[in-house]
C-alpha cells in the first residue's frame, strides 16, 4: 500500500527501524545527547537562531501552544484563513478567549496580503496575526513572506501554522520575522506522528511574559527551563525521537535547497499529471501547493469513490476532501519521503481507476 | 543497560518490533479496526464500561485534560497530595483558574481518607477532588478505594492520576466510582511514551456539559465524536498504537489478577531486597508502592552517586529523587514488563555498587 496522503507520510526503512530500539531514561545522558543533536538540526531546518521546542503532541497541540503562550483572554487577533486549518487556528484562539477578527478568503485561492494590511490598519488594537502557510485542506500555499512583511510593518505578533510546509517549502523563519512557527513530525520530516516542533522568537518571548491564557502542558517557560538541561518538561515520545535522530541527518544531507526543489518538482508533476487526465485542480494553479494537490472530482463522480478504488484496487491511499469539500475533491500528498517515480505511479494508476469510478478520460 | 526507572519502562521485543511498521492513514479502515481493538481492551483493563479515550501526549497532558474538561474557572477543588505529582495536579488546576484547597500529607506517608472527609465537610462548595493513586516521587500507593468512597458519599467529582498504577495495581474504575482516571503509555502498559489514556464516567460527562475551562486539543466532546468513527480528532501517534495493539493482548493474556499479583510480588521483593542491604525505605512500608520503591540514601552518601555507579559500572538505570528529595533517595521502578529475576539483579548489583559509593553493607 502506498501512502500518498498529506500526513502521516511514509518513513524511510532506517527511520522505522530506529524505533524498535529499547527505551532509555529521558532524564539520562543518552537522551540528553540526542536532544542536543536533534534541537540543533531542527533550528537549521527552521532557519532560525531562536528557540525550537519539541512537544509530545500532534500538530494541533502545537497550534494551541502557539496561542496560549503568547496571548491573553480579550486580546484582539486577526485570523487570515482560506480553509479548514486556517479556521481551526481561529477557533482555538477564540476558545481561549481571544477576540478574533476572521478575514476569510475563497477556498482554493490564496490569502491576499493586502487584506491583512487593510485589517491591521482598520484596527490598530490587533495584537497578533494567525496564518496558515500551506492550507492542506485546499492545496494552497499562501505567500507567507508577503504576509509577514506586512505584519512586521505593523509590528504585530505573527503566529504561523507551517504544519504541512516546514521542511518542504522554503520558510526562512528569522528572515521573515515569524514569531511562533509550528509543525508536526508526520509531515515533511519523514517520521511518524506524535511530536510537534515550535520556534519561538525574541518578540514571542516578550509577548509570553505578559500572556495570561492558562497553560501548563504547553508552557514555553517550562520547555525552555528543561531544554537547558537537554530535557523536556514531561516524558517525551522517546521512540519518535529515535526516528527523528535518523531522519534529520537525511534531510540535512539532501540540503534545504534540494528538498525545496524536489517538492517543487513533485508538485508540478502532480499538477501536470492530473491535468493530463483531463481533471482540474481545486486550487488556483499559481498558488497551488508543492506538498499536497487537491483535485476536483469530475462532474457527477463522487470523490470518495475515486479514493476507494485507488486504495482497494490500486494500492494507493489518497485523501478525500474535508468539511464541505467531502466527496467533491480528492487530494494527493507529495511531501516528505517521496520520489518522482512515486508520483508517476499515482498518475498512472489514476488513469486506470478513474474510468471505474465513471469518468471517461478525454483523448488529447 | 537495564532500565529500572518508573517510566519509560522497557518494552517486549515484539512490541518494539511492531513500531517499525510503515505508516497508515489515520482516517482509514485499518487504523479504525485497530482503534476498535485497542479501545475495547483498554476498557477491560480500566475495569470500566464508560468511555476511554487515547490522547497523543504524555501523562501530564492527560492530567490537564481531566481538569479542563470537567471544571470551570472559580470552581472549588480539593487537592490531596503527598508528593511531587499530587502537587503538580493541584498546580494545573490552579493554572486554569480553579480555587484549590491543598491538603498535604507528609511525603512517604499515605493520604488519610479521613482528612478528605473533614475537608469536604468543612467546605460543601467543593466540586471536585484531585488525587494521585500511586505517588511516583515517594513510592507510596494511596488508598484510593477509601478516598473514593468518601468522595462518593459527598457526591463530588473524583479525578484520579493513575499514571504509575493503572494496569499494575488494582483500580476498578467503575466499582470505586472514579470519574476521570488518567494514565500514560510508558508505565504499566509496556509501550513507549507518547500516548495517554483517560476514562470518563457519566458523572464526568455531566460536569463536562457546564465546564467552562478553555480547551481544544484535550476536548472530550471532540474525542467522543471522533471515537464514534473509530478515529481520534487529531493525528495520533500511529506507531505507538501499533505497539499498544501488541502489548494489550499480552496484558489480557496474563490477566489482571496475575498482573496485580506479579507487581505485588515484585514490590515485596524490592523492599525485602533493599532492607537486606541494611538500607531503609523512604515510604512507610505498609503503604509502599508495588510499582516503584523509594530508598533512602545511607547517611553521608549521595543518592546521585549510587545511581551513577549503578548505571556506569553495573548497567542498571535507577531513578534519583525529585524536587527536595534529589540526592536523598533513589528509586527502583518495577512496573510493566519486569520479572522477578530482574529485581534480584538490581539487589545483587546494588550489593556491589553501594560500597563503591561509600556505604558499608552491614553483616546480618
Amino acid at each position: 500500500m502506498s501512502l500518498r496522503i498529506p500526513g502521516p507520510t511514509p518513513c524511510p526503512e532506517k527511520v522505522l527501524h530506529a524505533m524498535s530500539k529499547q527505551m532509555i531514561n529521558h532524564r539520562g545522558k543518552e537522551f540528553g545527547e540526542m536532544m542536543v543533536r536533534i534541537t540543533a538540526k531542527l533550528k537549521d531546518l527552521f532557519q532560525t537562531k531562536g528557540d525550537v521546542f519539541i512537544l509530545t503532541s500532534s500538530g494541533t497541540g502545537s497550534m494551541e501552544a502557539s496561542i496560549v503562550n503568547t496571548l491573553s483572554p480579550g486580546d484582539k487577533v486577526l485570523s487570515l484563513s482560506n480553509g479548514v486549518f486556517g479556521d481551526r487556528y481561529a477557533t482555538i484562539a477564540e476558545q481561549f478567549g481571544a477576540v478574533v477578527t476572521r478575514v476569510k478568503f475563497e477556498w482554493g485561492k490564496a490569502i491576499e496580503p493586502a487584506a491583512a494590511d487593510k485589517a491591521l490598519k482598520a484596527d490598530p488594537g490587533i495584537k497578533a496575526v494567525l496564518v496558515t502557510h500551506n492550507e492542506t485542506s485546499t492545496g494552497v500555499t499562501n505567500d507567507l513572506g508577503a504576509v509577514a512583511s506586512i505584519v512586521r510593518k505593523h509590528d504585530k505578533l505573527l503566529l504561523v501554522d507551517a504544519i504541512s510546509s516546514l521542511g518542504c517549502i522554503d520558510l526562512p523563519v528569522d528572515k521573515w520575522g515569524c514569531d511562533v512557527v509550528v509543525t508536526g513530525s508526520q509531515k515533511g520530516w519523514m517520521v511518524p506522528p506524535g511530536l510537534a516542533f515550535v520556534s519561538v522568537s525574541e518578540r514571542a518571548w516578550q509577548a509570553h511574559k505578559t500572556a495570561k491564557m492558562p497553560r501548563f502542558y504547553w508552557d514555553f517557560t517550562r520547555a525552555k527551563e528543561f531544554l537547558q538541561k537537554n530535557q523536556t518538561p514531561w516524558t517525551p515520545a522517546v521512540s519518535i525521537f529515535y526516528a527523528l535522530d535518523i531522519a534529520l541527518p537525511l534531510m540535512l544531507e539532501e540540503g534545504l535547497p534540494n528538498i525545496f526543489a524536489r517538492h517543487a518538482r513533485l508538485g508540478r508533476k502532480a499538477r501536470e499529471g492530473v491535468k493530463s487526465l483531463g481533471l482540474t485542480l481545486y486550487a488556483e494553479e499559481k498558488v497551488a501547493s508543492d506538498t499536497v494537490t487537491a483535485v476536483n472530482a469530475p462532474p457527477g463522480v463522487d470523490g470518495k469513490k475515486i479514493t476507494e478504488i485507488m486504495r482497494d484496487e490500486h494500492g494507493i491511499v489518497l485523501s478525500g476532501g474535508q468539511s464541505t469539500l467531502a466527496g467533491k475533491i480528492f487530494r494527493i500528498g507529495h511531501l516528505g519521503f517521496v520520489t518522482d517515480s512515486e508520483i508517476d505511479d499515482v498518475i498512472r494508476e489514476l488513469r486506470h481507476a478513474l474510468p471505474k469510478a465513471g469518468y471517461k478520460i478525454p483523448h488529447k
